[in-house]
């Protein structure tokens, strides 16, 4: 692993790190913030949105504040593999690059780098491990949109590893929405029963349990009814004993300005839990 | 004056607008923030840097949160006339687009569009007046790098129309900097005399006043020595009546890291003055 750059912010340091992903197949990049004045801070994962990469969040999210004053390292990767070599649909904001859906592909070409879920469950925290003194033992993680369904999903698949989970404006159905759909298509191929272990919303329903999760969903959302329709996590939840703390926030959109409003609310979310 | 975008954030409304400008003969992009709930909110002009546009603070800046708090406007113009019909020189970051420095250009062809400072002054302020419902007999302004220097300038010009001035970073004397020497040649031409009232330290060793002005200044800053110096400032402010305030602030570069993390002292500052 090599840091690409080192900037100070908030009394805490904003590093940017690159590495060679073996489950990818690629170099990777990734933002982590360093809270200042803390031994073994723990750690919260940010998965972020379509066409997004570590970047966005990092420049707009406005974390730094909060996060150095709860004490949390806060870690943003990439949405995909990347480059030359990686299989991909340039004109395509919903497939390819910036587009990995935090899934692990079996259909060639693309199983070859797009293997997100076993790149953010496994081979990046053991990246981060082996490079920082972190606390390992308390993870959290959240996300944005497509972020917000991979924070869903890998916190149900994983609730003994991440202490809490949040999201903003997640598409809880993937699996049904037609900005997802065709990409699921390409990554796992037509058979509908590989689908359900990346659809949080059928997770729930096939019993997996996380105990708590917080959802911000923009009322003012241009997404809402296409993509994203919490509605459906709402309804799984309450038939099972899964606590959604689900909040529609009237008049906010799907950018940056939504999730910088709420974000010093998620991180207290997770410093309560972690 | 057109709003070109509008959206939700903290609970006030961040907008881009733009009108066509007289002084510079071409349409100029600005971007507003009002916050909730306030009558008649005082206003705040925020100065941007070299190569900066309206939007670099508007997504970087992070003054939404305590804005929205203290009950302030904040106004983000851009930093030069753009257009295709402004003479540029397109492969100079020091010049031209990105790069008026908040001068009335003198010198042909660059005097019919590069107005900057009575953009700043008079006419901006004018459409805003006309367009919005702020209390416009309280105004201050703050800036960063170029709009620093753009900041104390327009202060030190102006005294009664602003009532506080701050800075990150200002560039505190462009007459003899590396950085704006080659820029002010092209605008105002060769007679360094009529160089000084663009220059906050020749203003001061000219006896133009402002009682207080804060100055952040990065201690890892790579421009200090070459275009910032604000010992120089320092030094002029010694012999005058003018109380500054300057902190240098360890660690820190010139970045979106920087401003951010001291964006709310600054915020605070103009809040107690205006």
């Amino acid at each position: 692993m090599k840091i690409i750059s080192e900037v100070f912010s908030f009394g805490g340091k904003q590093l940017v790190c690159n590495h060679k992903s073996v489950v990818n197949d690629c170099e990777m990049t990734f933002a982590v913030f360093i809270p200042p004045k803390i031994k073994k801070p723990p750690v919260l994962w940010y998965l972020s949105g379509l066409t997004c990469s570590h970047q966005n969040v990092m420049e707009k999210g406005e974390y730094r504040k909060k996060a150095a004053e709860l004490g949390m390292v806060i870690i943003c990767p990439d949405t995909s593999p990347r480059g030359d070599n990686v299989p991909d649909e340039k004109e395509n904001w919903q497939f390819g690059s910036g587009a990995g859906f935090y899934i692990d592909a079996t259909e060639p070409p693309y199983n070859k780098n797009y293997n997100m879920y076993s790149y953010i469950v496994e081979e990046l925290p053991s990246v981060v491990q082996n490079n920082f003194d972190f606390d390992m033992s308390r993870q959290s993680i959240f996300g944005h949109s497509m972020g917000g369904h991979g924070a869903l999903v890998v916190a149900l698949r994983n609730p003994k590893k991440f202490k809490s989970c949040s999201a903003f404006a997640p598409i809880v159905e993937p699996t049904t929405a037609s900005w997802s759909c065709e990409a699921f298509k390409k990554y796992i191929g037509l058979n509908h029963s590989d689908w359900q272990i990346y659809d949080s919303v059928a997770l729930v329903k096939n019993g997996y349990y996380f105990p708590e999760i917080l959802v911000d969903q923009g009322g003012s959302d241009s997404f809402l009814e296409e993509g994203l329709r919490p509605w459906l996590l709402e309804d799984a939840c309450k038939k099972s004993k899964i606590k959604l703390k689900l909040r529609i926030q009237d008049n906010y959109d799907h950018s940056y300005y939504f999730i910088s409003t709420f974000m010093s609310d998620h991180l207290i979310w997770h410093r309560d839990r972690i």
